[in-house]
C-alpha cells in the first residue's frame, strides 16, 4: 500500500546502498577508528566551516539524545525543551533512566522563544527554594521542530544567548536536519548550526542513511572520555566504519541536502494540493512533514487507500494525521496521493 | 523573631524527648530489628484497624518518596501525580535520579481527580505510539495536599479504584498526614486510608517527631527484599530505635492526633482573623497552612515582623505567603500573629 | 596488513549485503514490525525446536547485555559472573549504570562451575547481613567464553539447576555463539541452549552480520512491556527490518553455523601449526580464539606483519596475544599467517 | 544480655541527649541553616586547622558514602578501594545504583599500598582496551579501617599522592574515624587527615552521636550545588539543627576524642586478656574493634553468654567473631566479658 507514513521506511539511498557492496573484502579498524569515520568527520567540518568541531558517528536518534544530554547535563540538573520535544514525548523515559528530569516548556508551533527561556530561568534563580528543585542545565531544541517547522537564525542564537547567559549548553537535535536546511526561506544554514550551537547532531536515519546519527561539538565542547560514555551507554557500534562510510556518502557531493531537498519539493506539491482541495493543514512548515486536521470519516477512508501517521484526536469527530515524504518519495506517489485526496 | 514558617521548625513534642532521655543505658539492636519499632509497627497496624499492614520506618520525606516510588513502580513506568506535588517540584529531581519520569497532571486545589486520571491512562492505552512512551506505573497524592486541601474519602477510594483499573498502586504520601485527618469535615479516616492505598506514609517530621515517616503498605504489596531496597536507596538509619521510639510515642493515647488537632485549631484561629479582617485566603483548607494573597508592600510590612512562607510571585504587584501552624504552636504566638495582621 | 586482530573487522558475508541491495525500492513498517522480523523470529524459533521462544532483534552487544540485564534481574540484586566476563570487564561499567553490581567469581579458562555458584548462594544467603549485601540476582555466562572455551550442555544444565535453585534465571551471551555450536566435541546444540537458558543471544555482529544480536526468552520469560524496555535503553532500531533481514539471512539453510564451522576450522588449522612448531598455547578451546604466550620480542616481530589482539602483559618478559579468526578468513590468510610463525 | 556486638547500640552520649532536651521551645530554620550547624562546622574547621574546609551534616554512612561518591566521582569513573570496603560489601549496591562500578583492590590488613595503586591505574592506562574499561575516578579508603587497623600519615599521603598523580581524589570515610584518632600509635591527626584527604567524613553515629556524620571537602573541593546533589540523594535532613548541635557538642572540649579514648582503653583491656589467655587475635588493630578466631564449639558458648558480632565461618570448625566497644561502653561490662573469656 501507498505509504506517506514517515520518513524512515526506506532502507538507504542507492549510493549507500552501493558502497556497502563494494567494502566486503576489506577489514576495518572497529569502533570508529577507521578512515572512513576520519573522512567523512572531515568533510562534515568542512561542510560547518569549522576545522575545530569534533564529530562522532552513532546509530539511532534516542540512544544519541540520551548518551549526548547525560554526557552533558551535569547530574543536578534538567533539560528544559518545547513540552512537543521528542525526549519529552517519545523516547519512553530514556532520559529519566540516566537520571535527568526533561524539563518541558509550553511549546508554539512546536518551538519555544528565547524570552519565554529567560523568564523560566530567572524564576527559577529568584526561587528561595530552587536548591530543592531542579536546576535547568541544559536546552534541548530540535530543527525541524516535532511539527515540522523551522527556527530562524535568529531565533536560534538568541536562544543560545539566554542558554549561556544562564551558563547552560544550547542542544539542536537534528535527527531531520536535512529538512530543516533545505526548506524555503530558512536562513539557518549548517555553518550557522555549528556556530549557534554547543552540540548538535546531524541525522542519517530519515535522510537517506541506513542508520546513523553525527553528532557534532562545537568549540571544544566534547565531555571527557566520550568513548567510554558512548560505551557505558551501550552506543559504540562495533564496526563502526559502516557509520563513517554513509556519512561520508551523504557529505560527498552535497548528497544530504539533495536527497532531503528532493522531500521537501514533494511535499511542497502535496501541501499545495492540500491547500487548493481546502484542507485543513496545521503549522506554517516548510519542510517534509505535513499535518492535516480531517473528519473521522475521512481519516478512516484516506487511511484505507494510503498509509499516514496518526497524530492524535483532536475531538470527538477530527483527527490530526501526518503525511511525511521522505528522500526516497517518488514523483509517481506524490502523483497517486493527490489523487487520492 | 515570631515565625509561622513552616511545621518543621520545633524539634519534637515534649514526650518524645523526655523519652529519648530515658533510653540512654539500654542497648539496643540495630536497622529497626529493635522492640520499639515492634511495638510501633503494632500499634499503628491497630489504628489502622489493619493487622496485616507491614510498617517500616524511614527518616525523611524525599528519601521515603524515592525509596517506595522506586520499589513500587516497574522499572519501565513513571508516576502521575498533580502538577504541584512535592515529588514534581521540590525534591530536586529524586525520583528521577531513581530512572522514573514523573507525569504530572493539570491540580485543582492541588488535588487531581479520578476521571481526569481515568481519562489520561485512556488517552495512553489508545495512543498508537505508546510503547515508545512512558507508561503511567503508579499513583501519587498527598493528603492533604501541597495547598493543605483534604481529599474526600470517596474521592480517594475513587482514583485508587481507577488506579487498580489500569494496573497501578495509589501512593498517598502522608508527610502532614495528622493535619488531614483532624481538619474539619475530614471524612478519610486512618481506617479508610488503610483500606484505599496500596501503600501511604504517616509523617513524623512535621507532625511532633524529630524526624521520621512511617511506610505502611497494605494488602501484602510490600516489594520483596525492600530491607535491601531501603539500604541501597541510602536511607536504612542505624539506630531504627530512635524510629520506633518516636513513632511508639506518637501511637500512645492518640498522640499523634492531638498534636495535629491543635496545629489544626490554631490555624482556624488565623483563618478567621484573616477573613474577618478581608484577607485574600487562597484554597478551602481546613489543615495547618493557610495561603494569603497579598500586595507586595503588604508582605514587605508583614516579613518585617513576622517569619512566613513565600510561595510565589502571583503578578508584578502581589504575592502568595504562607501561613503555618503546627503542634508547636502555641496560642501566645497566634495571638501576637493576629494582632499583627 | 594481514589482520588476526577480531572477528568484527568485516562487514557482512555477501548473502547478507546481496540481499540488502535488492530491498532498496520497499517500504516498510519500524521498530521490528516488519516481515522479516517475523520471518527470521520464526527461523530462529524452528532452530531452537522452541515454537514458544521469544525472539527480539538489538544492535550489539553491550547494548544487548545492557537492556537484558537491567531488564531480567530484580534492581536490588547483582548479576554473577566470570570474573573475566565481559559485563564485568569490557563494557565501560554499562551494567552499573544501570544500577546493578556485577559480581565476579573466580574463572577457570573463562567459565565457573556450578558446586561454585551454589556454594557462593549459599553463603550469601547464611551471612547474617546479607540484606546488607547485594543479592545475587541472575548468571550471565558467555557461550564460548571470552577465552574461546565451550561449556559443555552438562555444565550449563547444572549451573541452570543451581540458579533457578536460588530463584535465579540463568544468561547465555552468545556473541559468538556460532563458533561454540560449531567447535569440534560441543555437545550443547541450539535447541539444548534453547533448553537451559531462561535468556540468551545469537550473536550476529561477529558471525556473519552487518551488526545485530538475536535475544531469544525462553518458557515465557519476555519481561513486560519490553519494547519500552529496549527503546529507555536506546536499543530500538527504527529500521528494524535491517535485523530481520540478517538473520533471516542467517538463519537460513544453516549459513548461521556453516559461517562459523569455517572459522572454527581455519583456527584449527592455525592452532596445530601453532603447536607444531612449539608456541605456547593457552586453554583448551576449539572456536575462532587463539590465545598465545611469546616473549616481548616475538610479540613485536609478529605484530610487524600480522595484525593481532594484545590480551596483556603475563609477565615483564611475556606477553599473551590473540589470533582470531571470523567467518571472513580465508585459507590465503591463514596460509600467510602460518608462513609467519 | 550483655553485647559487644557494635559500636551502634546506644543512643547518644549524655552531653548529646542532655543538649537535645534544652532547645524544646526554640524555632530554627531547616535544612542546616541555622546556627548549630555553622557553630559546628566553625569548630570543626579548627579541630581540622584549616578555615577553608566546607563542612556539610549528613544522617548516615551509606547515604554519604553515596552522596559523596556520586558528587565526586565522573560519570564514566568507578571508585576504587580494598575489597574489604563497606562500599564495596555492606552497602546493598547503594554505590552502583548511582551508576558506578566500585574497583576493588586485594587488601592487607583492611589497606590497599600506595605501590598497588600506582601499579593499578598505570595498568590501566596502558591496556590498549582501556576506552572499554571502567577509569578509576576517585580513591576511597576507611579509616580505621574495616578491620580497625589504622593508616599511617605516611601511607594516607602516598596514597593522595598517587591518586592526585592520576586526577583523582581521595576520600576518607571515617565513619569511626575518633577511634583512630585516639588509637595508640596513632600519627595522623585531624589536621593531618584534612591536608591529605580531598574530602572526608567524621562519623557521628558510631562516636557518641544519636546519627550524624559530618562530610569536609577540603581545598575548594565541594562539588557546585551540592545541596541540590544532597536532596536528590534523599539525604538533606529537614531539622538539620539536630545534626549542628550533636556535632557542636561532639567538638566542644574534645568530647570526639574523649568518648572515642575511652573505647580504644577498654578495648585494650580486652585485648590484652585475650592474648593473655591465649585466643587468636587477628590484624593488628588498636582501636576498638578486636577480631577472634575461635572454634565454632567456642563461638557457641562466648555468644550464649555475650552477644558478639559474627564476621566468618573461617573454615569447617572455626569461626571469627568480631568484639567491639564503643564510647558507651562501661568498666564492668569489660569486667564481664573478661571474665568470660
Amino acid at each position: 500500500m501507498l505509504s506517506f507514513e514517515n520518513d524512515y521506511s526506506s532502507t538507504a539511498c542507492p549510493q549507500i546502498v552501493q558502497r556497502m557492496t563494494q567494502i566486503q573484502d576489506e577489514q576495518y579498524p572497529g569502533y570508529g577508528q577507521d578512515d572512513y569515520c576520519t573522512m567523512a568527520a572531515q568533510k562534515i567540518r568542512k561542510a560547518c566551516d569549522d576545522p575545530t568541531c569534533d564529530v562522532w558517528f552513532l546509530v539511532g536518534g534516542t540512544q544519541t539524545n540520551q548518551t549526548v544530554i547525560d554526557s552533558i547535563a551535569p547530574q543536578y540538573t534538567g533539560v528544559v525543551c518545547p513540552d512537543s520535544a521528542h525526549i519529552n514525548v517519545h523516547e519512553a523515559g530514556a532520559i529519566e533512566a540516566t537520571g535527568h528530569k526533561v524539563l518541558p516548556m509550553p511549546q508554539q508551533d512546536g518551538k519555544i522563544g528565547a524570552a519565554q527561556l529567560d523568564d523560566y530561568c530567572e524564576r527559577f534563580t529568584a526561587d528561595a527554594n530552587h536548591a530543592h528543585m531542579v536546576r535547568p542545565g541544559m536546552v534541548y531544541v530540535s530543527q525541524p521542530t516535532e511539527y515540522g517547522t523551522v527556527y530562524t537564525r535568529e531565533e536560534l542564537a538568541a536562544l543560545a544567548q539566554v542558554a549561556h547567559d544562564h551558563g547552560m549548553p544550547l542542544f539542536i537535535d537534528g535527527a531531520r536536519l536535512g529538512y530543516a536546511l533545505t526548506s524555503d526561506g530558512n536562513d539557518a544554514n549548517l555553518d550557522d548550526i555549528a556556530r549557534i550551537a554547543d552540540v548538535f547532531t546531524i541525522g542519517g536515519t530519515k535522510v537517506g542513511a541506513m542508520f546513523g546519527e553525527a553528532v557534532v561539538f562545537t568549540r571544544g565542547n566534547t565531555p571527557a572520555n566520550f568513548t567510554a560514555l558512548v560505551k557505558l551507554h551501550g552506543a559504540l557500534l562495533a564496526k563502526g566504519w559502516l557509520l563513517g562510510l554513509q556519512f561520508d556518502t551523504l557529505f560527498t557531493d552535497d548528497l544530504y541536502l539533495k536527497l532531503a531537498r528532493r522531500a521537501n519539493q514533494e511535499a511542497d506539491r502535496i501541501r499545495q494540493a492540500l491547500l487548493e482541495k481546502g484542507y485543513d493543514v496545521a503549522f506554517v512548515s516548510q519542510t517534509n512533514q505535513i499535518f492535516i486536521t480531517v473528519t473521522t470519516a475521512q481519516a478512516e477512508e484516506l487511511q484505507s487507500k494510503v498509509r499516514l501517521g496518526f497524530m492524535e484526536a483532536v475531538d470527538a469527530d477530527h483527527v490530526m494525521l501526518r503525511i511525511c515524504t521522505s528522500w526516497a518519495t517518488t514523483d509517481d506517489q506524490v502523483d497517486q496521493l493527490i489523487a487520492l485526496l
